[in-house]
């Protein structure tokens, strides 16, 4: 019966196991913390991908130093309302908090803040600093650029990444509308999951290696060319292209980071040099415009969600609902319920750093 | 043989004639020619839908003052970065224009210029705005909500209009970036002419008033359904949904305009309330960050173009690539060339308004 049982992880716990990671590659506590605090975040709200799951990425980047653990990043050049921001190699999460922040700062002076970053690595799920602008009663956005994945509509090879953006927008009494989407049809994590359970793909997801669509998830994912938001150039497919040049544009080409095809590709193994990738950090404050958008807010989310559904079983969720009730789910059952295949990963790297192993609920 | 020659139309005689007919419902000189340049740039693009086709709309809720062609924009509130504007109702040109310079002012000065409208009116082409930002050296980015005619992902009905964004980031030697898109998959016009093609719609178009996918093109034009861009909830129209949500959020709901459901049905007839359109018109100074900003977006655009193409004679095109060649070709043939159908009602126009027909080259 016992080895049938969920085995849960508290969410402070897999907090403190990751910050012993970070710790044992002599990331500084601050930044560990910081780290740490974004990567839980993603498997609390049940964003696998870009939670636990990237830890061995990360440590494998320091560990090389293809990433700077104790980097603190550094304004080049400032506006009351813009910074631009240099992250000197830095942890992503450090990096894109630093700039979040400054953002919010000139916010609650001059109406906007805008902050671009080059020099970062990775940052994790691009609503995180959304999130942070929300907590002090902000809208906020974020975008940045990833290593190419994305076939442009036309074109047989990947010349953009999944390039995310993010948009936050605080309700009353907690609600909210949280945005953060890749800009191309799905993530990479998606094929692997069809790939697994040897299903077909869906038109408009991923390329074959001449540049048409496929439905062979094998295929699809040995190729590693996703279709942008959109699908085929029939269903708009140029659309999600647009979206994801105007994140690089936004994030990489305005920052001087890499952009385009000049950001490195993909590696879980460790990179032999640095990312060099672009952010861009923008937060407005509501009251600068109509007064009472809370209030606005909660029933334009209302609205929406009140929208009769084809089917009365599946109500219409808003941006943010389903991570809204995984958060309410590991809460009540008092812990995260990671793969087993993570599990093995997690002890794997306990032994490799030396560092005490995840402990169960 | 002159019969079948094509009628063609030059740039100036399209305007001067928008003029005209602005003027004879007694809009003031200054603002009929700001309505009319940006309808007849739209036609010179190859956005018919947005040009000529929407003057008589225009005439009619102007004729029944649920337009005020004299209105002229004020501004509510103001930071050294910000406004709040109000268009009392004015003509959605003129409301537009007065905003972006704004931003425009605001940016040359602070950054970043972030400038809501309500009380607006149709503005036309989203990507007028970034233009008018792009002319001065400026990233440039405007949103609109729009009548309701998106079903939210899961819904059997409307919530959202096509609410479009656009962004556009100068190159050097007078190349740009220039995105201009509906968030929901295709337009209304795109199913119109499925439908007199007498051909199906694809998957991700339209909805039946069941709330299913349809692809049945008559069916898909009555109900008034489009799915967002990404078509259904598997191939992620969710993602297109949320950006429907969030360019209503930074337009409709941070200006204090109408929203989601509260904005008041299409009509073509002249609608008997004020539509209340709320509106975004951002400006950014790429000089506040990484120097040579024109210099790094033409090599962007270099190698989004230059990227293999699955088909040799179709080559990748970058956002308003179309739209630049549309422009050339209109140039080089000395005139648009409008369908039969816009002549006729150009020319009920002229004899309603007692104004000089249009002429042909």
């Amino acid at each position: 019966m016992a080895s049938s049982a969920p085995k849960l992880v508290a969410v402070a716990e897999s907090r403190r196991f990751m910050i012993d990671c970070f710790k044992a590659v002599k990331v500084p506590q601050a930044h560990a913390e910081a780290q740490a605090d974004l990567l839980v975040a993603a498997d609390h709200r049940g964003h696998f991908s870009h939670g636990m799951n990237r830890l061995e990425m990360y440590i494998n980047d320091l560990a090389i130093n293809s990433t700077d653990g104790g980097a603190e990043p550094k304004v080049l050049k400032e506006t009351p309302a813009t910074a631009w921001v240099d992250g000197l190699n830095g942890l992503g999460a450090v990096v894109g908090n630093y700039c979040m922040d400054l953002a919010i700062k000139k916010a609650k002076t001059v109406g906007v803040g805008w902050v671009c970053a080059k020099g970062s690595n990775h940052y994790g799920m691009a609503g995180w600093y959304a999130i942070r602008a929300m907590e002090q009663g902000l809208v906020g956005m974020s975008m940045t650029n990833t290593s190419p994945l994305m076939a442009p509509t036309r074109a047989k090879e990947a010349a953009l990444g999944t390039n995310p953006l993010s948009l936050g927008a605080p309700a009353t009494n907690g609600d909210k509308f949280l945005l953060d989407m890749a800009t191309t049809a799905v993530a990479v994590g998606k094929i692997e999951i069809q790939r697994r359970k040897g299903a077909a793909l869906p038109d408009g997801w991923a390329q074959d290696p001449n540049g048409n669509i496929t439905n062979d998830a094998e295929l699809g994912f040995s190729t590693g060319c996703l279709m942008p938001l959109g699908g085929s150039e029939l269903t708009s497919g140029y659309k999600g292209f647009g979206l994801g040049a105007m994140v690089d544009i936004l994030s990489g080409v305005m920052s001087g980071a890499h952009y385009s095809t000049q950001v490195r590709k993909w590696t879980h193994a460790g990179a032999d040099s640095a990312a060099d990738l672009g952010q861009v950090f923008i937060a407005v404050d509501p009251n600068c415009f109509a007064p009472n958008f809370e209030e606005r807010m909660t029933d334009f989310n209302a609205r929406l969600r009140g929208v009769e559904p084809t089917d009365p079983s599946k109500p219409v969720l808003l941006a943010g609902d389903k991570e809204s009730q995984n958060m309410a789910s590991v809460d009540a059952a008092g812990g995260i319920q990671y793969l087993e295949n993570q599990l093995k990963t997690c002890a794997s790297l306990a032994e490799k750093l030396n560092i005490k192993p995840l402990a169960f609920n």
